[in-house]
């Protein structure tokens, strides 16, 4: 397994974007509308930052946002089988927010891990 | 520049280093005391995870667990020329946190930004 990204919600995509560009001296890898939620992936070499700004008032972002404010979201970890990463996760006794693989942004088969199980902190694998 | 690591406050940096070599399959990389702090990095392959745990009831990682509970910290980007990324930076009208480089954990240099700047997000500048 390895990095893969680290999920930031904003209430600003573009802005931060345009900013972590000229920060990180990167590029926009990838941008699209997706689950009620302006995402934006800027490449950092061999992972990237997603960007995360709903484009509704509900949803996991924006109840994140009103609680939280702008910050880090989740950590995503790349796995080239995510069927087995769950199994091993679920017979570890972490419970699952998603039992199976759904699709993610970018087209990839994403699921999340919950955060009491996994010392706090949103855990995601994906799989490209 | 590219990703070098997430820094991950924890009560319980050993327990969770043991949960994350098995969720990830992944193993313990470096490990040390270091500015109050007990710190573990897992290898992520491309990257890290830094476990940061307070062994003072002061410092930042002891506040921040105080009211945040455990969580994602900061994202920490590194560079071949940390002077000039905060340089940039600087230029940016960005607010620094260390207007020049310190050590770190590892041996490392490194610099962080002010959340107020960046999006609300902690980032770290890191020179190998």
């Amino acid at each position: 397994m390895h990095f893969d990204h680290a999920g930031i919600a904003t209430d600003d995509a573009a802005g931060l974007a345009d900013l972590y560009t000229d920060l990180f001296d990167t590029h926009v890898a990838h941008e699209e509308t997706f689950d009620g939620m302006e995402v934006v992936f800027l490449s950092l070499g061999n992972g990237y930052l997603e960007l995360l700004e709903p484009t509704a008032s509900d949803g996991a972002i924006a109840s994140y946002l009103d609680s939280n404010g702008a910050g880090i979201h989740h950590v995503a970890v790349a796995t080239d089988d995510i069927g087995a990463a769950l199994a091993n996760a679920r017979e570890m006794g972490i419970d699952l927010i998603d039992e199976e693989p759904r699709d993610g942004a970018w087209g990839h088969d994403v699921a999340f891990l919950h955060p009491k199980d996994t010392g706090g902190i949103l855990v995601e694998f994906v799989e490209h």
